[in-house]
């Protein structure tokens, strides 16, 4: 047995709370190394008189790694465990003295496992509606302009011409809400926007007043009505919190800018000296933007005011989360109290956090629902985009990272394959629309809730910022095409079926995964498959994916 | 390599931030695998241009695993990091993804390790004193009369009569006070007190008025004079905080008891029906004991009531600190807020949690400081006392502990031989008073507070609750001996000498422990050693270890 290799983790991924009164419990070792593995488990106080033993079954394998899993019902939820492992040849009971021939039960309360007690406030509960969510990120400036009113003279450019760094294409709150009908045939139930408040850039991600909609984008009416709108649709609307930093024109910074320590927001910001100097930078801010001081989220003002103006927005308007900009460089002070005042307004409000990478830190129940997938992204553009990985490999990726956070968790991942931060897939996958179809059924099956970017069903292309920030071809979106049509039909099995345990396997080129009584098999060329439902795969060139639906087993 | 065996989490014990501008970075793999590990870091906004590269320490080995270490200094501290590892053999980064033979440094922003920010709000403080603090556990019922006047009906027992389950003997916190100058002779710089709040009970676990002291053992003046005698001679008092649950005869509790559902208190506990009911014990408790009825500390009145109550004392009488009962069963949430309190009304005050298992999921700077490190006591009484494992097994847990926390934690552990839990550490080690002195002089050699239960300094016996919680015999206190000798010397060396790194080796029979230019050569026979400062060991039977101070070789 490779002892080095078995790894248990208490109050983790590995020992958490499903529900009041269900723990899930997962075991590591190396792969294909065990014959057995059991957990030994008690209430802590009867540790002495009344054990049970249970068989873990073996959930997921990356390659490197075998999952064990169980979950066990436990009304009264004060456990001790252990587990006992067998390789066929050796044995060894695991415990918090790692991996021992032979276990004193006697002494048991020295150096058992414990799971001490499921307290309702730290259970981190699932927001329900995220189960059959379909999200759709909207970059508002790019989709559709909808009030031909306005005051468009800070638009500057064609709506057709490519993107640069600056300028305005005019589109806006009342573009969306003429669009929702639209989205909601594709089969979304779900709008992610990026940020909506008052704000100099097309990105608005440099907020200067967070208790008023850009008027580029329209007001607190036209937001409301949006909201309004989407819900009698059954939508949800997330908008963009970008909480990290603000713009350098924002009140608090100006005063802080004009009367130095004076201010009674110079320390709202991380200053080094009397004034901020944008020359000079000699203040915290976000990359090495001058304009977007950072701000200080450590201190209580600035909490306050954070969180205040986003219950405003939620009680304004009736918003059904927030996505968390640059959210791992926020104070996780500032995230706890952030997620105790949101979930007070809206239980069912969802919070995705912006990390780039394994987010376990935040995503305990006391911070973030879920983040923004980028490993699952990165994964979709090496398997599938850049032929990097073979299908063997793809799936131990996907297999990892379901084992690097809690289940509730992996439901509540907001799982993509592009963003407004990364290159569109189409062109990462050098205009291969099966490839993007491919990866698109993947991430419909996939745990989590899957999110298009906006122009993905018309296959708009585009490279990194801000390439990637195109405005929508309307004009396109009125063909219906294979891959809308791929959309839309990967939309409404998500809705109706794709839900539950995920199986993923790999044989040969093939990746195939079942869920809901569904199986998808895919691969990442451009010759394509048809799976039968008698599980003989044969190659065709029609098409390079199909979805069948299996007879419901039980 | 082993490559199941290469371990890292971000943001956890293995990723931590010990200062402002420190990063501390470890990195797990199989003992005696690698030749050499590399961490490769950069601000990770800056990572495609300014990269460095440096060698990482191996700093601890468990026998199974090496640990390797390094600090940063990271004035930006939005670190992206990864590893590169080589066997000789073999080399490997080591990444989100894994360990690949290449690495994609243009893609490294999807699947680099990362710090993102050291928050001032969430950064892990130390409590200054505890580098020095030599702690001292009393029982306070069983320590010393004080107080000739006050009503003694309640006393049942005679000062020297072994103690049984129920009984009182008369113990005070003005004897306590009468012996703060024996105790500071002894070379004790900190208190730990069994509950002293109203309580039918001897031991007091059970509170009844949090807002009272027991008049048994004197009244809000005699704790304040407590405080301040202490504090005068410079030592410190820390209180035991008993907030998982309380007396049934609580206002609160009698209240719901009288008016079931209709009582305001009713969802301060976790009752099960109408009312609660001590016959079919229908509501949460402490163990299986219905007379101690747990607190709903989800319960965000219970939560304030309870933090005003610690903020109460702390204002009205200065104490230093609190000792958590039963903690890892109340709320994360609870703690926290517990935590954010305390630490506003004095940052200097330590917070110790009691949880016999490894705790970090209550470490990482938001709950606790440290724990009653029990994992260290089982370790003690396994080599020492009861001689089931080798010099080289105890080098290797003492080592593996040490991994499971942030530095800062290590050093605010509360490390014990025993306490009123356990049976006294004499009475284990079958009575031999060498084990006893070799296991004390490592306990203040550790990392962290060393804690002596009190009478343990005298040679007091004991089985396990009662017979550990025995009166304290003043004659035998008066007799100096070569155990009273040791303790002195040790506390002396403690609060001199024994901080900073700490060197843990076993040769043989011997292990040998290092710090602060001081070394320890102890083994676990009633054989005894000396130790020359020019290296060589010889054995002889005058006394089984001595302290030699060697010269600081800076």
């Amino acid at each position: 047995m490779n002892k080095a290799a078995v790894l248990h983790i208490q109050k983790s991924q590995y020992a958490f709370a499903y529900d009041e009164q269900t723990l899930r419990i997962r075991l590591r070792c190396a792969a294909g190394d065990l014959q057995r593995a059991e957990i030994i488990y008690a209430v802590k106080y009867d540790w002495l008189t009344r054990r049970s033993r249970r068989r873990m079954k073996k959930l997921r394998s990356d390659g490197l790694f075998d999952y064990y899993e169980i979950s066990l019902h436990v009304p009264d939820s004060r456990i001790g465990y252990l587990f006992y492992l067998t390789d066929g040849t050796e044995s060894y009971y695991y415990s918090e003295e790692g991996l021992t021939k032979s276990y004193d039960f006697s002494k048991g309360y020295y150096n058992f496992f414990q799971y001490p007690y499921i307290n309702d406030a730290d259970l981190h509960r699932r927001v329900r509606w995220c189960e059959n969510a379909v999200f759709y990120q909207i970059f508002v400036d790019r989709f559709c302009r909808g009030d031909r009113n306005k005051d468009a003279s800070y638009i500057d450019r064609q709506w057709n011409e490519p993107p640069a760094q600056k300028g305005f294409y005019g589109g806006d709150l009342k573009g969306i809400i003429q669009k929702l009908g639209y989205l909601r045939k594709l089969g979304v139930n779900a709008l992610y926007l990026s940020p909506v408040f008052l704000s100099p850039s097309n990105h608005k991600y440099d907020t200067v007043d967070y208790g008023r909609v850009d008027p580029m984008f329209g007001d607190k009416q036209t937001l409301r009505s949006l909201v309004a709108e989407a819900h009698r649709r059954k939508m949800r609307v997330v908008l963009d919190a970008v909480f990290n930093h603000c713009s350098m024109l924002c009140a608090q910074f100006q005063d802080v800018m004009a009367k130095g320590k004076e201010s009674p927001f110079y320390d709202w910001f991380i200053i080094r000296g009397e004034k901020p100097d944008p020359e000079r930078v000699n203040y915290e801010c976000f990359a090495a933007c001058n304009y977007m001081p950072k701000w200080n989220t450590n201190n209580e003002e600035v909490q306050d005011f954070l969180v205040n103006a986003a219950l405003g927005w939620m009680r304004d308007t009736g918003i059904d989360g927030w996505r968390l900009d640059v959210a791992d460089e926020v104070s996780h002070a500032f995230w706890r109290k952030f997620r105790r005042e949101v979930k007070r307004e809206n239980p069912q409000a969802v919070l995705i956090g912006e990390s780039w990478h394994d987010a376990f830190a935040w995503l305990q129940g006391d911070q973030f629902d879920g983040i923004m997938n980028y490993s699952f992204t990165k994964a979709c553009q090496d398997y599938f985009a850049f032929s990097k990985m073979s299908a063997q490999q793809f799936c131990n990726r996907l297999n990892e990272l379901l084992m690097r956070n809690t289940d509730q968790v992996n439901e509540m991942m907001l799982n993509l394959l592009d963003s407004h931060d990364t290159e569109r897939f189409l062109t990462n996958a050098g205009g291969d629309v099966r490839r993007l179809k491919n990866a698109l059924a993947v991430m419909f099956f996939y745990t989590g809730m899957p999110c298009i970017y906006y122009g993905t069903e018309i296959g708009t292309e585009g490279g990194y910022d801000p390439d990637s920030r195109r405005t929508f071809d309307w004009d396109k979106a009125r063909r219906e095409t294979d891959l809308s049509q791929t959309v839309r039909s990967l939309s409404s099995l998500k809705r109706k079926k794709l839900r539950g345990p995920l199986g993923i396997a790999a044989q040969g080129d093939l990746l195939i995964m079942q869920r809901g009584g569904v199986t998808l098999v895919v691969n990442n060329t451009s010759e394509a498959l048809t799976y039968h439902a008698d599980g003989t795969e044969s190659r065709v060139a029609a098409q390079s994916f199909r979805i069948l639906e299996r007879r419901n087993r039980q």
